[in-house]
């Protein structure tokens, strides 16, 4: 039997010979492949549904929650969201080649800065076996080939998936080495991945503490993390309550299972009197469990459990709550400082002082004013799709379209040059 | 004693809690300080020149070869230039708070794309003193912290210019822990540095195979390397061949120690026998030492010694240069994906499709048609000053200068906007 790490240098390395290929071509050629992928999805599907049932039955065999489930679940519906998904992003105008800059010294030399392919794109996720395609078919469109390593649970799914990718590229006459699924689920694999420097260009790790952990330990490549988020909601003193009722009511429970969602809402202690009660009560109609500090207990009722330390820097992604009263502005950024993951943080105030402070302070990829969290997302931001909410600052930050997924070089056309 | 570990995070956890003022203040204050740096420096002469004659003592006892002395020395001349340098980033157009891209949704949604400190920068590098003010300036404009780590034959120089640093920042009112210098010199700090994620935003390695191996190999932080230049010149069968002599004499010789130097010659075989004999003549004349391939000996007589495989793949930093006769185009291109570094690389030719070839293909940080390869550097792209030159794809590619070395955040203002 061939060793795990030759098996994922050699993937790695056909993913590397593919994307020279597709870093020579011309955009129209990558859109084509994209339309071809859409038929090959299509015509997939039976393949596709059967891998699913498998990944389902086994799932259900190891006890997986009825959530996990669910997500797992390709439905008819969802597939065709899924194929709609591919022609949305083949519809995007393309980045490739696009001139940044232009400027021509005085010595004549006119530099541009052009925008290229990165080059291959290593993706590790755990959720949802439609990232299979959504993040493929991004990293396609920006001229990337790409190495994906799913979760295990959905690794039937994942497979057919990229078996009906590589058939798409083959139909343009792309190399279907462009799309590369790591078939094991062993998790040794990751640390492998994560030092294949001679093949990868960047790696993008999604998910939880411990998959972050393992890559950040193990990556010899460039690395950009799309971690949790820790949200924030300050509801100020000179909020418009009834608009900070709605934004917190939305930023809490429309979704509360994505990273956008709140997990910390903060009140000024000048209005907790007459905010929190009402506030307090109108979460736990909607089954919002709430974990206060003193102040908040005491305007909240019995029904708001101790928050304990810990409770300020996790992420619940369910319909728990951690409430805090603050004073004023300065506690308010100092715990976000602490707390936060610097992902995606709220102000509700009246006052543009104050708004303004808290806009420039808060050191996270969005800041809002007057507005839910739950906006941090490529579709919402207008860039058509998304792989992802990036939580680092290097490269890309905040929701990452298919731009972010390009690099640049610097094109020099001169007519003799030489330097003094 | 405190160990090593625990100092090196007690100067990384202060220049972030800098780094967190910094980012709150206005660009004028970051140029005031700027100003101040550059009176703290000249006050601090004697100072300097002392620690500096102290440190050429030591590396002339342990046997430094001259250029390296050289570089050491901060000779009155060199040093005025240095604040020269220092009044030059101050006075470059300051990247802080610019609105990188602007849009309103169509729910009313103002959303602004706007550059910010990336935070703490952590700096390894190897060569002269210099590079600790021109670095720490550049950092400083964009509003980051910055931790300094240089070559341990310039610590003494390079303890007294932290120091100036650190005073002028003092004496404008910001907190002189924005500039760290790491005192020890033990080699063991460098794999501590890398670890410090809790405190380093970013870490930016300059130097040869040894050190960015290091980094690579331990780094928590996001890394953004300077590596070799391994930079041809493929002068191509339709060359004006008076235009590429002179292009191959400037990139060869006009300054051999830089990365942007050529290294290797690539000469098109139909064009080998009326170039190479005189071009090889006078390039020894220069008293460059030739290694060239069987048919680059044949034409250019005994004088060529032969070259081996891994002659294409050094970095010779001196008067050296590996030579190749190739069949066209796709041979050219094949060697420099081959051995190349994607730093620089040209292409001499009067063939206009012929050119544009070579531009789309190497994937290189900068490709030149009809130009030396010398030009890849900050200053004469115009971008003021440089903190060196990126050979990595991610965030910044080639010269790296004030506006590479921020991030940006979105700042979203809404009027109660919520998600449906």
């Amino acid at each position: 039997m061939i060793p795990l790490e030759e098996q994922i240098e050699t993937i790695c390395r056909e993913a590397k010979k593919a994307s020279r290929e597709l870093g020579r071509i011309e955009a129209a050629k990558l859109d084509a492949a994209l339309r071809a992928i859409g038929v090959s999805l299509a015509e997939a599907w039976p393949r596709i549904e059967e891998a699913n049932r498998l990944d389902r039955k086994e799932g259900r065999k190891q006890g997986l929650g009825s959530a996990l489930l669910d997500r797992l679940t390709l439905s008819p519906k969802v597939f065709a969201s899924l194929i709609r998904g591919v022609e949305e992003v083949r519809s995007l105008p393309s980045p490739i080649g696009r001139i940044l800059e232009e400027r021509t010294r005085p010595n004549g030399l006119l530099i541009r800065k052009v925008r290229v392919p990165i080059g291959v794109i290593g993706v590790i996720y755990e959720s949802r076996p439609n990232v299979t395609v959504d993040v493929a078919t991004l990293c396609l469109k920006a001229g990337n080939a790409v190495v994906l390593r799913g979760g295990s649970e959905a690794i039937h799914s994942n497979v057919a998936l990229a078996e009906a990718l590589r058939q798409g590229l083959a139909r343009a006459g792309l190399p279907p080495a462009a799309v590369q699924l790591l078939p094991m689920v062993d998790r040794a694999s990751i640390p492998i991945l994560c030092r294949q420097r001679r093949y990868l260009d960047l790696l993008i790790p999604r998910g939880g503490q411990g998959l972050i952990e393992t890559v950040v330990c193990h990556a010899q490549v460039p690395v950009i993390k799309h971690f949790q988020g820790i949200c924030h909601v300050f509801v100020e003193a000179r909020a418009d309550l009834e608009m900070a009722r709605k934004i917190v009511l939305n930023a809490k429970c429309q979704r509360p299972g994505v990273c956008n969602a709140m997990e910390t809402l903060l009140v000024d202690r000048s209005i907790a009197p007459a905010f929190l009660p009402e506030m307090v009560r109108e979460l736990q109609a909607r089954g919002v469990a709430i974990r206060g500090d003193e102040a908040t207990r005491q305007f909240g009722g019995s029904g708001v459990a101790p928050a304990s330390p810990e409770d300020w820097a996790t992420e619940y992604l369910d319909l728990t709550l951690s409430v805090r009263v603050v004073d004023g502005l300065p506690e308010a950024l100092a715990h976000i400082e602490q707390f936060g993951s610097s992902h995606s943080d709220a102000i509700v105030t009246e006052d543009r002082t104050t708004a303004e402070e808290f806009l420039r302070s808060v050191d996270s990829a969005v800041v809002y004013w007057n507005s839910s969290t739950r906006f941090t997302d490529g579709g919402e931001f207008g860039f058509g799709a998304e792989v992802g909410i990036s939580t680092d600052k290097i490269h890309a930050r905040g929701p990452m379209g298919v731009d972010e997924l390009t690099s640049y070089k610097y094109v020099v056309v001169g007519s003799g040059q030489i330097r003094e």
